[in-house]
């Protein structure tokens, strides 16, 4: 069975997960990328890769900030960009995720840029292209449920290497609610194909998945134990609407025995990088000196993100 | 009285209705849409015809549908597009309709893609424009009411030509929520003007407007009696606000007497299309079998819609 | 301390209040405005001046009318236009506004037009922008709480400017809500600082601001007294919110006293202009002949906005 992210050259055709990435089409992503970085401190912010392309941002699920590293990337490539909140629109008068694609499909898109809450519609987008012979049109995954937010990882991923400049000797420790985070799982398995001997994550019981460790990752329920001689920390979100289920005591419990706070961070490697997906809650996950502070690079992360974005749309449009 | 959409030469200033329309400037725009059907299968989808106009997407109705259909044909023609939704904005404020179209026409608009719950809304914009000597903007009804969704219409007629050639000869059904349905007032309109000879509406009683013969229609209250010998067939869509009215028993009952299967469209000519303006309740109006199968032009529906209103837009932006 | 609109070189690095900012860049923009108003007359209404700049309309309140004005103006000057309403967005997710800020400046934003409930809110980003070593992304407040609207305020002066030629000899009415008013804050400051010799505020005592009278303003209870002899009369929108309260007994009451109507207009010079800042409440603070009358300049300010808002868009963009 082919990989449905890969055409068949072997070139990226869509981006729906992390999982199952070669380790030469990620770094790949990584090195298109590094360019883009140039670009933004230019005068003029823009490329003309893209012209004449239509992006449809299709947020079936509301995220501002996603939205808008998408649409800044593909208006820097000079795209047309289209943004659809589904919420509110074809979705209420009951017309099937199918349909609605098929129709943008037929407006000539080239591009879907998809974030929605359930787990796998990016694929079964990809895979009904596929079908309906439209598979010139590129799929990005923009978060689906608890699977996968592969432009994240990526970017994560952009960040590690720039500050650490290989994976094959890093630590990295992934500290939060592991259980329902999309991010983490493309994280683990970008680390994994890029070579981090070492891994683990660092969480309450509660908030790991059962059998986390085949994804060959380290459990550690301690974060002490969890954050000895880290070379990289990736915090990850505690969602509010976790906080008042049953998975967690309360936030401040949860910072008391998680929370990534100076002094923990003193467990780390001196030269340590402190990474975090954003939006932060400080005082929950993060405590404010460790998030403004010396081994934070969370900004970077964020302007990272944008080229990764370039460079992923970019090296989707050049495939034929 | 002149016709309120042409010009003192006779030429489109505005697209309010296809009432009324002379077949002339009909079938001028469908001639104008083809080439555009070209431009969309380009590398790059973009031409400069609007370049520096800026077109105005009036929605007073959420129709993100709609409303995508209109920015993609603006951004393919370069032209600057400004999205409005006026449910929350200054309508709530209490400003009129009036003023709003002032302020807006002071901004130096070039076009007023205008969508409202309220029939006769555009025309009455178009009519302020002229008094106020505003009366180089344009004005693109889509969809006011029950009274008309002209470029519907028109793609809708395009679709007919490509694939029938002429419609002289042609026998047309319409099926289902007449009563409501502006979009089955602007095909009525263009079909009759274009020529066609028999078109038939098949609803039940409680679906039709009254005195819908006047329109040159024949009514039929059997399905099968109805599609006998068709060369297009036309679905709307069921409103699900109307099927928890008194008007329909379910959806159903509504399928069974009047939803379009396999076995029904047998009785149409072997090479018959099947039309749907989007979106579809599979099931109700339509069994998937058919929204599917051999006789759907559904999907290219939608291509060519983008061309049309292409087609319109620069038919406009060319009228001095 | 400095002006923190100005940077070392004195140059207007954002825009944030009239109070306090000099003749001199005042008349700049005014200058810089009158070519920009040509733009909008010509076939392509565009000009390269921002290309390549990523210009992020942030309103944590929702304002159609003023955020359209700022994307039309943006666009015309060819910049990339990301609209963020932060309602529902990360402020719903906890994040902080700097923190908003933070991501948002580390996507390589140029511009940041800003329109927040919170009085203060767009002086806090700049602040913290030059705190962080990101003072060459420009800020112009859109509108903050009660503080200040100066983009309004200028193009008001832009109106009076037009019409009258010089501001020294003029005697100017502000009429209505000044309590409440953000608009008259910022065109008390903009006239005095343009040598406007006498400025009175009609209003009831109910909606003055305690000491008014300090900003150098004359009050005038009586509409009568207040408009006799006036060159410029500058009405103010009574807020919806504001009819239901305490302070005023009902919108009909309110007209009855301090509407403008063509009767109490007679009391002004015959030359007199009529402003308002839109949207318009006809029949509580103006008489409908009155707003559609000769005296009325409340398009043209919608006009003149667009050139502001440009001239204003395209200095700060000049500033390095």
């Amino acid at each position: 069975m082919r990989n449905p992210q890969l055409n068949a050259k072997g070139e990226l055709q869509h981006l729906l997960t992390t999982e199952g990435l070669p380790r030469a089409i990620l770094t790949s992503i990584l090195d298109t990328a590094e360019p883009f970085t140039e670009v933004a401190e230019r005068e003029v912010k823009k490329l003309p890769l893209l012209r004449g392309k239509s992006v449809f941002n299709l947020f079936f699920e509301n995220s501002t900030r996603t939205r808008t590293t998408f649409e800044i990337a593909a208006k820097r490539l000079s795209a047309d960009v289209i943004n659809l909140n589904i919420n509110t629109s074809s979705a209420a008068k009951g017309e099937s995720l199918l349909d609605t694609v098929d129709n943008l499909a037929a407006m000539q898109a080239d591009m879907f840029v998809v974030r929605h809450a359930a787990s796998g519609a990016p694929h079964l987008i990809a895979e009904h292209l596929a079908n309906t012979g439209k598979d010139h049109i590129h799929v990005i995954n923009a978060g689906d449920g608890r699977h996968a937010h592969p432009t994240q990882g990526l970017l994560d991923m952009y960040t590690i290497r720039h500050y650490k400049r290989e994976f094959t000797g890093l630590t990295v420790a992934i500290v939060g609610d592991v259980l329902h985070s999309r991010v983490a799982r493309s994280q683990i398995h970008a680390l994994t194909t890029l070579g981090v001997p070492e891994i683990r994550v660092i969480a309450p019981k509660t908030l790991l998945p059962s059998c986390v460790e085949r994804l060959g990752v380290r459990v550690c329920h301690d974060i002490h134990e969890g954050l000895r001689g880290v070379d990289v920390v990736m915090m990850l979100r505690l969602q509010n609407e976790r906080m008042q289920g049953a998975l967690l005591p309360s936030p401040q419990e949860y910072f008391k025995s998680f929370g990534l706070t100076p002094e923990r961070m003193a467990l780390a490697k001196p030269d340590a990088i402190v990474m975090h997906p954003g939006p932060m809650n400080r005082g929950v996950e993060i405590d404010s000196a460790v998030a403004d502070g010396p081994h934070a690079v969370i900004l970077p992360q964020v302007t990272f993100g944008i080229a990764v974005r370039m460079a992923v749309m970019a090296m989707l449009a050049g495939v034929k």
